[in-house]
């Protein structure tokens, strides 16, 4: 016991009565079995493989096999009632697919066909590596619009559409193989650090622009600026005003009207979802008609233009990686592949979630890794599992990915025969397309949901949201990741302690700031200890325990008491390094050299593990005052300090 | 209760008995209160102004100024008896003052008499300025060799060593202001990055590459790679091979003999330290006297040559800001000052912590910083509190910073009047110094302890070492930071979470790995979450509660038991976000569905504050099911349990 303190005159307690409960402090895993459970739970958290260990070999690779190609396991299973349904939701979304399709492909500057090329290929990859029964697949606005924002900067599509078109078909490349590679090594957890409140605030910012955007169709323009912040477009807008048709606008109201109040009648008569599924194909075929009778480009109303009939030309030979372009293709790839993996896991998870499955996001990516690869070697750019496709898939009533290949096929049909029909088709049709689907992007309500939960998270949301309509969409998208990487540092700098009192005549400890009326007990302090407790915020932890201890020392004072004992209770702490095993040991000698005792409660497996191995329970501190309540804790404590006063009198 | 589940036929449980003990849910801070208090435990940790408010303004005024000028703290209570112990304390660290000032001068490639200047100016303000009663203000050898091997990169001092010193001046600046700024804006927590392990790394490896540099001047060579990196220093010594000189070695060897005796008579008899404190000094006298005496210079052993007298020049037209090299100086005066500051705060820490006394990191800051402008406009290069002489420092009896201000007169009666007498020291027995002062500084001990206790934390330092020998300081330090945050991260991606058991009768649960004699509860899976529960998280943790639910029921289902609560015990989760909530709500839905009740427990203030703020405890979970302890929970669902199979053997 600390010689220091003797010579002080301090009499530190001594040993405590035997606990009625003993931490085991034995338990400890050999090095292999704790790094083997610690990788598993970082890398394999869903545990694919569980149970396979007791099969067959046979069956065991079967196993493996189906996992990683799903398809294995619901087509055995397929039956013609199933099919009925999923026949249904196929031909839907690819009503969806063609309007959504060519618009997205006019937002990224690309020519429309691509969008129709993007719903083909993918799917049927989707469909047998995809593990979500909900998701369809096809292009995003948001990325799309990324991807030009991007790759604008580097080549202006106006001066050469060709190398535009490549740079897309290679950013696509390396998305998917940016996307498998972070399924097959399951770093899953990059996406995680997208969180709600920057994917709302990116979300909502990104379909606020593009509502801007639509001005252009809207409004019949020909001329417009490539930058996608609201000054720019603004005054874009306004510069080319000799531009402006009133043809083309009075043809966007009407086209606007209609989709709204389609998508109304879904709000009040959910049955009739289909209504509003349908409305943009019916957009674009009833614009289209009106188009080629009153020759609509002659009189203001530009139309999309040719389009070549044939399914996908292979674009193998068209990706580039030349030094010259290869960084953008990376950057634009990288970018908008953990963009659309977020989306399309999201909206996965949260559609499986309605129907009791499950989704697996390693399996997720390597699936629309895949399917991207393909597809830039099949003239497709960036695809994902988009919400609003999806969510009409859903509802629909899709039973299997086989929704997926009905569209698909329905698609190829298409470009086969029909393509050359769409070439009248209005662009501000698709204009009014494009607002509508974003207007239900922009979510005020949950805005102002995270204001009232968590001003941070609204922080967080709001910067995304800014910095997407002020500056660039990667400086909002940048600027958010960063606050929500500082946050979540800045917790693990500042974990919670906290002081306890006694509450339920002394059975029950809690925090005194949470419940006031929890009493004090006498000569003992309780301290609860966050976690982790790491090399960040060892220091800020030692300081804090120490002051917590000076102001419990002066306010034992005025009672004329003496602080004796200070309990810390680990039972929160699920981690500890060596630097706050340091940390610990120190306050340890601090508090011993003016006569105070430490007591442990109840450390969790891996921090026993580690307190044990450095020797601070046995050397340091005594087995003995390691409890495993707090409760045992301060009965110990109270013992003691009886049992010091009683030799003291006796002394005296 | 759940619609869904209700159609599936299974009945979920119904309300609970009372609880003995509620938890409060109404204790809600104010949003501005608990932004001040995360605020203040974020900036302020120590608390500096409290007990403030009840003081008279006059008072306050003057408790400020003390606390920003904490010599006016001591200075007025400072006696002739505590001047005694500071003045051969300041005595004793001159001595050690010179050798390594001007060691670690030649060390950076710059001229000696800038380490001696270096050894006036800054401690005379740290005594004024700074907090520590035992630090000792100086030269550091590896802060030395990091700005010397980044400015080198820039600017030969060969070519240029004007521009080279001047660069080390507005490095020195540079440092000085962004400690000065961190200790202002209370970031100190930057510099908690550093970890103990990254820095035994980089310590143990820049002390084995510095005594490796020093066999330069152990051999009496003239030339030498600038690089830092093994391969390149053993190839420098090779490929100068001619160069080498017996007479240089012979004596160093002599040196270091007598070096390495003095600390070994230190460690035998503690009260002896000061034979080894002046040994250097008395290896610059002997050596030099030697020198002069058989002219070594023109005997193959090489001296430090001329040094002019007088006190330090003013510098400050030195200091360049010109756009080309401005870089260089920010990058290698941030890198060394965040270095130098965590070994001066470290240092100071643990001497303060023997002696029981309080340092606060952010005012050391501040006074590092205003001793570092100070300097760089006074020929000085960066200084810091180095361990070596702190120690001695400490050792020697110092009372209070005063023995700084001895040490500095010492310099300056040096510098006014001895200065030229130390042209005779030979290159050979400052690089003896060296190499004695680095031995100390490879830790092999703290290395296998690292291994014993924590293999990531030896991982960590490893990278540090090994980045250091074999690539350069900078590449050694950054990837040891980057590898401690990207731990920090992935535990706040992966918390542990654990099922608990009941011991004791039931009384309490606790890790049922950590215990295994713990007894499941039937029906009933208690699940304690890690904490926080973060964006970064919240996707993992929901698919891991369900594959425990999963597990469960699965287990149960052998027994021909039903799976029918879920307790969450949220004891140890400090905190809570957004997206945390939600994954909440997901988890609580999906049980919901499969009829599994979900209960609470112990919610801590800041995550009942959000929980309550988002509706999620009143409109999903029910107060009735919010538990103070996981006792009261398991009781509750039993109670509820018996009650719905008594209504269902009513039924039937």
């Amino acid at each position: 016991m600390g010689t220091a303190a003797a010579g002080d005159g301090v009499r530190p307690l001594g040993a405590p009565p035997a606990a009625e409960h003993k931490v085991n402090l034995s338990a400890r895993r050999p090095f292999v079995e704790a790094l083997r459970t610690g990788l598993a739970e970082t890398l394999f958290p869903d545990d694919p493989f569980r149970g396979f260990g007791s099969r067959p070999p046979a069956a065991r690779a079967w196993g493996g096999l189906k996992y990683f190609v799903p398809a294995l396991e619901w087509a055995p299973r397929y039956s013609l009632d199933k099919f009925k349904y999923d026949l249904l939701a196929g031909v839907t979304i690819a009503s969806l697919a063609i309007p959504q399709g060519i618009s997205y492909a006019k937002l990224a500057n690309l020519p429309p066909i691509i969008g129709l090329y993007s719903s083909f290929v993918p799917p049927l990859l989707y469909a047998v590596f995809g593990s979500s029964n909900n998701l369809a697949v096809g292009t995003v606005a948001a990325a799309s619009l990324l991807l030009a924002s991007i790759i604008e900067a580097e080549v202006p599509p106006e001066e050469n559409p060709q190398l535009y078109l490549q740079l897309f078909y290679t950013a696509a490349f390396f998305t998917g193989v940016i996307q498998t590679a972070l399924g097959v090594f399951r770093l899953g957890l990059i996406v995680d650090f997208l969180s709600r409140s920057t994917i709302t605030g990116f979300m909502g910012g990104t379909a606020a622009i593009i509502i801007l955007q639509q001005l252009k169709g809207m409004l019949g323009m020909k001329h417009f600026t490539p930058k996608t912040d609201l000054i720019s477009v603004v005054r874009a807008i306004f510069h080319y005003r000799h531009e402006w048709k009133w043809q083309s606008a009075v043809l966007g109201i009407c086209f606007l009207l209609f989709l709204l109040s389609s998508k109304h009648l879904r709000k009040k008569k959910p049955n009739l979802f289909w209504v509003s599924a349908i409305a943009p194909f019916m957009v674009v075929i009833i614009g289209g008609i009106f188009a080629f009778l009153v020759k609509g480009n002659e009189h203001g109303i530009p139309i999309v233009g040719d389009l070549k009939k044939g399914i996908n030309p292979l674009s193998i030979s068209q990706l580039t990686f030349t030094d010259k372009h290869v960084n953008t293709a990376v950057k634009a790839g990288f970018l908008s592949g953990i963009l659309a993996l977020a989306e399309g896991i999201a909206v996965g998870r949260s559609l499986a979630l309605i129907k009791n499955e499950q989704i697996d996001g390693n399996k997720e990516m390597i699936a629309f890794g895949i399917m991207n690869i393909a597809g830039s070697c099949t003239s497709c750019y960036l695809t994902t599992g988009p919400f609003s496709k999806s969510a009409v898939n859903f509802h629909a009533g899709c039973r299997t990915p086989m929704s997926n290949v009905v569209m698909s096929v329905c698609i190829m049909l298409v470009l086969l025969f029909l393509a050359p029909l769409f070439k009248y088709t209005p662009l501000v049709a698709l204009s009014a397309i494009i607002v509508v689907a974003m207007i239900g992007l922009i979510k005020v309500k949950e805005f102002s949901h995270l204001y009232r939960v968590d001003k941070f998270d609204f922080c967080i949301c709001m910067v995304a949201f800014i910095g997407v309509v002020f500056f660039t969409m990667v400086i909002g998208l940048g600027a958010s990741v960063g606050l929500s990487v500082i946050r979540a540092l800045l917790h693990v700098a500042r974990p919670n302690t906290c002081k306890l009192g006694s509450i339920a005549g002394g059975d029950i400890f809690r925090d005194v700031r949470h419940y006031p009326h929890a009493r004090n007990i006498p000569n003992v302090l309780v301290l609860q200890l966050g976690s982790p407790i790491y090399f960040v915020n060892a220091g800020y932890l030692r300081e804090r325990i120490l002051r917590w201890v000076e102001d419990e020392e002066n306010a034992c004072k005025v009672d004329g008491q003496d602080l004796q004992c200070v309990v810390l209770d680990l039972g929160g702490v699920s981690s500890i390094d060596n630097t706050g095993i340091g940390m610990l040991l120190e306050v340890h000698q601090n508090l011993d050299r003016r006569g105070i005792r430490v007591a442990l409660t109840n450390p969790k497996l891996q921090v026993t593990e580690k307190l044990v191995l450095s020797g601070y329970i046995k050397d340091k501190i005594g087995e003995e005052w390691v409890f495993l309540t707090v409760k045992d804790a301060v009965t110990a404590c109270r013992y003691a300090l009886q049992r010091s006063r009683s030799k003291d009198d006796g002394e005296v």
